[in-house]
């Protein structure tokens, strides 16, 4: 894992640095390292030119590489030899009504390392937040994907009011939206028997402040969605997300496939 | 819910306070506040005398009551009537070997609100942590009691070595170890079929740098042990933790039930 402690302990596990790049990965390739990731890469994980590292950009696997350049500016690196074929994650959206900025922040790392494919920030009534920040959720999502071994890195949606996400819902995607009132089915019930009803998957959290009763009832109406029940306790928001996500892994998603082979 | 949040919008809904006590609950008792409970109450929550709250106290269920007096040095409240009767929750235990202080109060509250009855820190070899603060870890349960409705608040631990911890291993109670290695069944499966081998259950995640190889291997061939896998991505070790109790508590915990009835 590319996680920074570990330099603390080199002697024990040797760090692993990963990083997300935007360029083309192939053999002999050269691709720009950011600000951020020179300075990781150079002053946390102590890499400097020659030392090996892996890259991925979502598109092309993931590839072993070498350091070519670290400065203030940036950096560069040459990939060398695919270590990965990309292979699709799972196609789930997680809908979220912006938290406080903490609460967002880990929602975005922990949906990240859950596999989500698309995060879209909705407003509901009770949405406390006006604005967020896409770049800096972004950047929240890539540094998980570099830990976690993904391949790729969710997309952050353009922020929509609720209404608007679900007056324009695609086709053949269900929705399974955290029901705290008491309205709901079990999850494991809802999602144990849903690859049936629907190719694509999307989750739904309401703010602090939990849905309003008559969202919720509108919610309900709607043939796409299913309201589930999270147990007898009140989550809050970020933790409802990720329960229903740990959950609809373990139960019908990639929850059956192993770690990536390590050395 | 008892989220401060919530006074900002006290049009849209009420706050519902809920404070965990030490005394006990009966009507007409006077119960002691802390300092910090008066002072959320009084200037978070704006209550005063004769205003209403719920009071639970791990014994006696969940009691309406009313605010008696607030000041800096504490306060006091008078319980009034019962809400609930206290229900023993699932009896999970959660070991855990202590990360940085953000991820591990993290930790504490999630697992409290995902219905752990004992947090337990373990070291192992690889953590980096040298002590635990009991006391930060027991008050970060507590809120997140509150918060959650939980009827009781989990039981913090004394810090010992995870070989201490499992050569006192008590009867009949079987340890799910979060394997990041490759070397588990999926959590799923591993749920599923357990409350037929064990009454009781208990959970186990690394430190950020993992489990030693050797390690995990003689956590497997103790007879209480199943080793669990999560999926192809490797999981921040809280996050680890909340994915295998969520999952539980979908799969055969108390996921079924609704949260209890609020108007």
């Amino acid at each position: 894992m590319a996680d920074p402690t570990m330099a603390q302990r080199p002697a024990i596990r040797p760090p692993k640095i990963r990083l997300f790049v935007e360029g083309s990965l192939a053999a002999g390739a050269r691709v720009e390292l950011s600000p951020d990731q020179a300075h990781y890469a150079g002053r946390v994980m102590r890499l400097g030119p020659g030392d090996a590292l892996a890259l991925f950009n979502g598109r092309d696997g993931e590839w072993r590489g070498r350091v070519a350049r670290l400065d203030r500016k940036g950096g560069e690196a040459v990939a060398e030899e695919r270590l990965r074929s990309q292979t699709a994650g799972p196609d789930l959206w997680l809908l979220f009504a912006p938290l406080k900025k903490t609460a967002t922040d880990f929602l975005v790392e922990k949906a990240t390392e859950l596999g989500v494919a698309r995060l879209v920030p909705v407003f509901t009534r009770r949405t406390a937040a006006e604005r967020i920040n896409r770049e800096r959720l972004r950047a929240r999502a890539v540094e998980a994907a570099e830990q976690c071994e993904r391949l790729d890195v969710p997309e952050v949606a353009e922020a929509a009011t609720l209404e608007r996400v679900v007056a324009e819902w695609p086709a053949g995607r269900r929705l399974f939206v955290a029901d705290e009132q008491g309205g709901g089915i079990p999850a494991a019930e809802a999602f144990a028997s849903s690859p049936k009803d629907a190719p694509a998957h999307a989750f739904l959290i309401g703010p602090e402040g939990g849905f309003e009763r008559s969202e919720l009832d509108a919610l309900g109406r709607l043939p796409f969605v299913s309201r589930v029940t999270l147990g007898p306790r009140i989550l809050r928001a970020e933790t409802a997300a990720l329960a229903m996500l740990a959950c609809w892994q373990a139960i019908t998603g990639d929850g059956r496939s192993q770690p990536p082979a390590r050395d």
